[in-house]
């Protein structure tokens, strides 16, 4: 894997680049639309590809319980198994086990826990982790971290982030004796809202060498302003020529503060979530479709959006399929909120390569689209 | 609307023919897929017309009941509601209010009924039935029919079938006063299992001088030799220069079957219920996804199949995405199981046009793919 930094904007951090996978060319930044099970929720491949999509996420530990990561790498891998011929990237598993699982034992070796579908008995460690997304084939795959709650003390979050960097070297030794040189393993920096901890993280996991570097723990309660001062203080320790990824964010608006602070990834559920619950992203805030005023509205989701739900249907469909509780209802929003995240990143960098970042971020953040 | 006769097959009843209408032609005999809330459920309209749907069937009950056919009208009628431009047969509604709806009073007037939605009460006559359809702008209206329960008395049947006539009177009535010749109004054969009876609905329907005549009250719980002699009792009473349509059938092998008794036209739910419940249609049989021994399976459904599902995916990961409750689940089941029909119709009619029908017909016999 190879990461071209391609141009920096001048007045912010934001960076246009260009990350070179086994599996094609990923232009950065950009944002890489959750695929849990082996599939981005009601959207065929062919959908993707058409919405431009460049890289998926897949969730090990959804994968490793069903049908297991044995199964798929019998039948070829992620790629050949779910019919997508892109990058994939992988989770290591860690987050899903701390939040998804019940009765969770961890030690230093890993963790041991219970299936959220059939409370069957199962044990991740960071080899472990490794072995899975190896099976998996993916292109990118992750280190398996500790996962700290928020709020949590100086203390919790040392020693969290400490048993994190003892995991990403465990992992970083696994993946050197297994992995092929198709598979690149990020490294993820932890130590939640501290600064001290952040830095050390950061500066130790740039020790071990990752081919790119993940901001974990963000996202998950802290307020917005305190996000994004934690990547702020991330940033200046890792390397320009590295790729960096903030996990599981987030809104249109958050894209656009991390990007300038200098992040190139991006994976969220959101769009595809919402898109399921009838809350659609435009230009002018989002709409939720399923209101009684939209019941006769002729109009597109958004007048100024060119994605092919809104070039074909009306918001008093697009409500009729909600209410009516048709699956296609959940097809045509989600190839619409899609399309406004990755049209979202298009523009981003575009507006990088001008060198007009921040003129994007103003009005981002004037009409707060989100 | 016109139906030209292409060619009849020397051995059997089956016709080779082409229906012409506002919405662009429909070659017969043909299969219709049931688009029942606006929606064939799952598919993008896009998705259909590569399938080579050629026409889709809409329920006016629904439809009547949500959005409400006034909405639909204002916005430009269902075709540009749902983002469809080929043809569309509407039902009269009067089947899903017999089977449907609870409460009802039935009168020589129509039914009063209440909604299976909200309890909501309502009305349906001949009129109303023609309004709906109106609102609705579909290429194909039908008649409103008194909708017979199976078993029936000879003394039931006559009266429902006599009821059924003056409905389809009023309704064409109704029709030439307020209709558009972009439409087109069918009349509908009741009368039970009884051949007296059949034979007086058909021949007064005839009278009435309907562009096209649909077999009712079939596939309601009788054995399958009995619905097969209804349709050869019928079929010698329509005339030959007009469509005849079997609603709600049925299996692949009964579409041969009623093709072998002179229909040209099908509809049935079969195909996408079936699909969402991970029943699956081959050459050999049917296959149901959900089984623990395709969980390693690499194979596509069936492998002589040029489904875009057949050609991409494996039994391994339809059945993952079936027990795992995805949305794709339904999609890509649907898209295999409509392949499925509408090849099965392109082959009836190339051995139509071949003159060797019989040939097909003794195969899908042997075979039984149903």
């Amino acid at each position: 894997m190879k990461f071209e930094l391609l141009t920096k904007d001048p007045t912010t951090r934001a960076r246009r680049g260009r990350l070179h996978t086994a599996h094609g060319v990923i232009e950065t930044p950009v944002f890489m639309p959750v695929g849990t099970q082996a599939t981005v929720k009601s959207m065929m491949p062919e959908q993707l590809r058409e919405l431009e999509v460049e890289i998926l996420l897949c969730n090990s530990y959804h994968l490793f319980l069903r049908p297991g990561y044995e199964t798929i790498a019998k039948l070829g891998g992620l790629h050949q198994f779910m019919g997508w011929d892109r990058p994939i990237l992988t989770d290591s598993g860690g987050y899903q086990v701390f939040s998804l699982s019940t009765l969770r034992n961890i030690s230093d070796d890993g963790v041991q826990f219970q299936s959220h579908l059939d409370g069957s008995s199962h044990f991740l460690g960071p080899e472990t982790a490794i072995e899975i997304q190896k099976g998996l084939g993916s292109d990118i795959m992750m280190v398996l971290d500790d996962c700290l709650a928020y709020p949590a003390t100086h203390f919790e979050a040392d020693k969290s982030m400490k048993r994190s960097l003892t995991w990403a070297s465990r992992c970083r030794n696994h993946f050197q004796k297994i992995g092929n040189q198709n598979q690149a393993l990020f490294g993820i920096v932890q130590g939640g809202i501290y600064p001290d901890l952040r830095k050390e993280s950061a500066e130790r996991l740039v020790g071990m060498d990752f081919p790119g570097y993940a901001i974990g723990g963000l996202a998950v309660g802290e307020p917005k302003p305190v996000m994004y001062e934690t990547i702020e203080q991330v940033e200046p320790h890792l390397p320009e020529d590295k790729p960096r990824y903030l996990m599981g964010v987030g809104t249109p608006a958050d894209l656009a503060e991390g990007v300038a602070r200098g992040v190139d990834m991006f994976d969220c559920v959101m769009p595809t979530r919402h898109a399921r619950n009838g809350w659609l992203f435009t230009s002018g805030g989002h709409i939720v479709i399923k209101h009684a005023k939209y019941k006769d509205d002729p109009n597109p989701i958004d007048a100024s959006c060119q994605c092919p739900v809104c070039r074909t249907y009306s918001r008093a469909y697009l409500r009729h399929l909600f209410i009516a509780n048709e699956i296609l209802s959940s097809v045509l929003n989600t190839v619409h909120n899609l399309h406004f995240y990755l049209d979202t990143m298009r523009r981003i960098r575009q507006f990088i390569e001008l060198h007009h970042f921040e003129e994007f971020l103003t009005e981002m953040r004037r009409t707060g689209a989100h």
